[in-house]
């Protein structure tokens, strides 16, 4: 399943951010990034993969946006609801759509906003961004937070999509049984549990992590080794599996063969204060109080304890003691609490909602206070 | 398999950027994505997914290179050569890494280069960026083109890598018949085309293309959708897969059932320009050179026919009529022909080889010109 939205969802989208375009004084937004280009057309594919070739999108002050985009990409972004779609003969470095991007923009009017802020990244070369300002002789500026304070509320279908991920990964982790055991090495479960991923529906795996070990892990992003699992492990697995282009982001922890009394603890306590988050993720309250409802829970608390997701892996919001953001119906989270065993050892959990009116609604399915030995 | 090259290839590395450098004029080089901070460190995770957290190495005209990351980073990183890391909390987006960095790059002082040219882009906030410069009061320019100078011939212990994601691909191409059939949904195809890779070694799939018809495909880069199979169609499956943070790049079709004169012929003219494009690869000839072997093969030729790659898909020169780039031993790079075969419809082929002193080496197991029947 790949295809896009309803094209009402995109037209509303880019609606809204004319009118915030509007406030900020902007004549254009210039996008360039995946998920910014994903946003307000439905052009979904792995080609981004290769940094070869750059994509750009020109949102004007009204109106539909342009795609200026390498010619491979015409035919796929002419099965999007964009119509004024111009190309070049990519790979050309030496004008890598910049002359056709500055009288894009030129024709639209600046000021040009380019996301500037927490969490973007401008996907061209500082070389060709330098000479794109000179061509097009417009004012370039910030997006004044615009893509990402749409970003942050995401609509039904997105929420959908979200949750069609986290089902998947749910049913993936519901079978670890399968393929994790004494004497397996690490590098071999995470292989098969990509796999099994994929078999439960997932359309890709961009992102997995974990670890293994008799007190916890040393940390939650290095790559598997080949070092095999033990009787009295833990091992924990962590991923973002993708379908229809929406991340799916939560872990679960296994005991192999047996469970310690201390991992047993462990887990009650990351699930009890994952309960404090769930409780506390009502429309109104901040990132920060989420993040202090789990921090009473658990003590002792590095780090952020969870994060915005939905096309990325993370996006938006931080659940950490400083983030002020005011949680909104559609906001979808992770609630990532972690817990320090010893020896430099930590156990982590997580788990994704979604904010509603009332209650916040679990999008993966919540693991219970026991942990699952196999 | 994730450890990284002996601590005598970083050293190596780092040596000859800063002979470069010395050349050049810079006092430092910034380096923030993924494979360029690898290139100089080793440093491998799958959590550059998230785009919460910039990551920053700073490579001084002299000594080993200092790493300023988030402190989540820095157990992995104290794996690695590098001795010198320096960490803030992140994420903290009111000042993510700059102040550390400003104060680093003023001790090891400047100019300081930035990969600025083709295919690069700057992984941190534009804003950040421009905060960066005004707290350093340094002078920042491109990089000269060192890094991508430097990644374009690739070392024995990288052209290993490289040789050993082929073969797991070989491999998995070679199940296809497993998993392929008439009535088997193309996205199904894609899923467990995937999960057959991981079987055979892989760490990871960050790229699958394909597609599927009578007369060939529409285009390459198209996600998969829920139409079946049928006899009588070619499907071609186009894989970035990954072994210990190296890429292949290469593809294979096959014919559905039952395979047409108008098929057997466009694959055995891709197999014949492959042939005089793997004949032409020899040092001392142009990117340009190999384009045009290939292209006399084919007749009419749209975009590039091949590109380096390595710790990304695709990376450095490209097979078009412009790119004189001079082949040197130890470039690895692909061949990709194509042949329309008409209603708007083509088929491609791909291999990976190796520049040595003689005759290119195929990394990828070289498909034969009889296409295939599953």
């Amino acid at each position: 399943m790949s295809e896009g939205f309803a094209t009402a969802e995109y037209r509303r989208r880019t609606a809204e951010a004319q009118a915030r375009m509007d406030a900020a004084g902007l004549g254009a937004l210039l996008l360039t990034t995946e998920p910014e280009v994903r946003y307000f057309t439905g052009f979904l594919t792995r080609f981004w993969e290769s940094p070869s070739r750059p994509w750009f999108l020109v949102l004007p002050a009204a109106g539909a946006p342009v795609a200026v985009i390498p010619e491979i990409g015409a035919a796929l972004m002419g099965r999007t609801w964009i119509r004024d779609i111009r190309t070049w003969p990519a790979p050309v470095p030496e004008d890598e759509g910049v002359s056709l991007l500055a009288d894009t923009l030129r024709e639209v009017g600046g000021p040009v906003g380019v996301p500037a802020g927490a969490e973007t990244h401008l996907r061209m070369p500082l070389d060709d961004f330098a000479r794109l300002k000179a061509e097009s002789g417009l004012e370039f500026t910030g997006d004044a937070g615009i893509v990402a304070a749409l970003r942050a509320v995401k609509s039904p279908a997105e929420v959908d999509r979200i949750a069609r991920a986290c089902a998947i990964a749910g049913r993936a982790f519901g079978r670890v049984n399968e393929i994790a055991a004494p004497d397996v090495p690490l590098s071999r479960v995470f292989r098969d549990f990509q796999a099994l991923l994929l078999a439960e529906g997932a359309d890709a795996v961009p992102y997995l992590a974990g670890g293994a070990g008799p007190e916890g892990y040393a940390d939650v992003i290095s790559p598997a080794g080949d070092a095999a699992l033990a009787a009295g492990d833990v091992l924990m697995l962590d991923t973002g599996a993708v379908h229809a282009g929406y991340f799916c982001d939560f872990d679960r922890n296994f005991a192999i063969g047996r469970a310690t009394d201390a991992q047993r603890r462990a887990q009650a306590r990351l699930v009890a204060a994952t309960e404090a988050g769930l409780a506390a993720a009502r429309p109104g309250a901040r990132a920060c109080d989420l993040w202090r409802a789990m921090a009473e829970v658990m003590g002792v608390v590095p780090g952020r304890l969870g994060h915005g997701l939905g096309m990325q892996l993370t996006e938006g919001l931080s659940l950490t003691p400083r983030d002020r953001t005011v949680l909104r119906p559609g906001m979808v989270l992770t609630l990532e609490p972690l817990v320090e065993t010893g020896n430099g050892r930590l156990m982590v959990h997580e788990e994704v909602l979604v904010i509603t009116e009332g209650a916040a609604r679990p999008l993966s399915p919540l693991a219970g206070p026991d942990l699952p030995v196999i």
